[in-house]
């Protein structure tokens, strides 16, 4: 296969951090990236280079081009944490060379080579072949959610408990953590923000599925965990919400945030109950538990692949935009709810 | 020695929890104790009972007696959790037979038979015999906070940072923590609110002292976290200062709360930080340490005995009240800075 020099992408307009916090709405794409043009990068003795045939488009990628996320931007590159394609070069080392020609599911990780552009650069270490029976739209985005929901169902098993609760219960993320909880007879909590969505997660295996708009929001959620009892509250959203939740759960629970889907003011309601009732505030980031269990990655990653191939996970198409329409159309089609976006190359 | 059937102590004026969060000041005794007469308790099996020569105020007496604590109050019954005095009576079993007739230092734990009376009963498991080269001053306050400061600070060793942040700098516990720390070579950071404890406390050992209330005290602080990287913030307080602290904390830090000393709102200024940074918020109580530490709780109280015996340890008193003064004297002594006050019923 012949290799151009140039190629097309989506560069990082700003650098480093943003020195204040914003939301997670993409409300332009012209503050954050441009379309443009830029040498097709060679990948490094333990890389590959991948022909993208689909990027996804998560919510730690708008953070991260946002300048909110754990690894600072580097303007001018291509961005993009994750996608799907066909490795067309590599470095000598054998791990780049075995998988030359395969199909794979990527993860840029630190390198800034991202997804959104024809070519993107990856550790051979974070590519995952893929089996025939992988569509490309959930290869696109088999890494980072489907991890993060094994990782985080993972600590929901360790502490015992049966009951959970998650916010942004209508996001991929959620969907994910829902069948798995479902499947091992688990009894997932989760708040959305409008009505209609609340028939279609507890098909998936919600337990309780609770509206926080409506009015008697804070008097059915005091209801259900006082039965329930969850101890594992995993938090994309952070703010108002996130404080309620944990005011009114019980003792040695633990909120672990994921993610900051509202920028408003979070508040430790009752720090007593930190001292007296030995309630914990943690965090989780995918990349951090990465480092920390290296041996449960591979078993994961299978995991996340048998499940899109039998059909026990799949991921919701809203939209696929090609990267040429992509600064125009991606911010009004990720604000549609219930699905997930691609952008093709 | 006769054992009068009535004795004086302050009784609890409320029962259970308050209902609404307030600050440790103890602005009058009235709303939360009244002076009375009650039958003197007699102990169970395993108890003692305790003619009380000195007994402790604490800053977790005063959260007690005010419903903020992390047990129930039972109305009518003597506040107090801590004292020194000598054992009048006991239960059949051997261990409280084994201390008739000595004095010891005691806490009263969740017996409700608080040490502000004539007569508290105690675990005879919660009872230190005391050497004869032991004040009644430091005896009265031998458990709560030398325990507190060297649970504490196993905490500190075992993060590794040499440096590390309090709270209420000028607190005992602070001091007892400080006089631990210097000893072993490490560098306390504390915060104080007068410039006129500065001295005093980096006499004790103290590396950096911080006015919370000096116009560059954020760049100071800024300053000094930059150059020690403490990891371990014990914090007594809460609130602002609290939240301005644990903000500018290095990577894998963890903000351990172990009072509530500011009634203000407690934000988390970056949850980011949690995700990205793998910082922790958590707390600190006594009682929970004590249930999953039993096997370092004998070696800690002969080291507390040790400390104050020899001198290294000592509580600087600011006065010492009679019972039957305490309800007119007791919040005028107590605002006092500095120095710890006791009740001699």
């Amino acid at each position: 296969m012949t290799i151009p020099s140039q190629m097309k992408a989506l560069l990082l307009v700003g650098d480093g951090y943003a020195r204040t916090p914003s939301g997670s709405v993409l409300e332009a794409m012209e503050p954050y990236v441009e379309a443009g043009s830029i040498a097709v990068p060679t990948p490094g003795p333990t890389q590959v280079l991948i022909k993208v045939s689909l990027a996804s488009i998560n919510p730690s990628d708008v953070a991260f081009i946002k300048g909110q996320y754990g690894q600072p931007r580097a303007k001018g590159q291509p961005a993009g944490f994750e996608g799907v394609g066909t490795v067309v070069a590599g470095g000598d080392e054998p791990s780049p060379k075995s998988l030359a020609g395969k199909r794979v599911a990527f993860a840029t990780g630190l390198s800034n080579w991202g997804s959104w552009a024809q070519y993107a650069v990856a550790e051979a270490a974070a590519c995952i072949p893929l089996l025939d029976t992988v569509r490309d739209e959930d290869g696109a985005a088999m890494i980072v959610n489907p991890l993060t929901a094994i990782a985080m169902f993972d600590i929901v098993r360790q502490e015992g408990q049966k009951a959970f609760i998650m916010t942004a219960g209508a996001s991929q993320l959620s969907k994910l953590t829902i069948g798995l909880a479902n499947e091992a007879g688990f009894r997932p909590i989760v708040t959305v923000r409008r009505d209609d969505q609340i028939a279609s997660l507890k098909a998936l295996g919600a337990t309780h599925v609770l509206n926080e708009k409506a009015p008697d929001f804070t008097a059915t959620l005091r209801q259900v965990i006082k039965a329930e009892q969850p101890r594992i509250f995993l938090d994309a959203v952070t703010g108002p919400l996130a404080s309620a939740i944990f005011d009114v759960m019980p003792k040695r629970s633990r909120w672990i945030i994921y993610g900051r889907l509202d920028p408003g003011t979070t508040i430790i309601r009752e720090p007593g109950q930190l001292i007296f009732q030995h309630k914990l505030i943690e965090g989780f980031w995918l990349s951090e538990w990465m480092r920390q269990f290296r041996d449960r990655r591979g078993p994961a990653i299978l995991e996340a692949q048998k499940r899109f191939s039998d059909g026990r996970w799949s991921t919701e198409v809203t939209a696929v935009v090609p990267l040429a329409e992509a600064m125009a159309r991606v911010p009004a089609e990720l604000a549609k709810p219930n699905g997930k976006m691609f952008i093709r190359p």
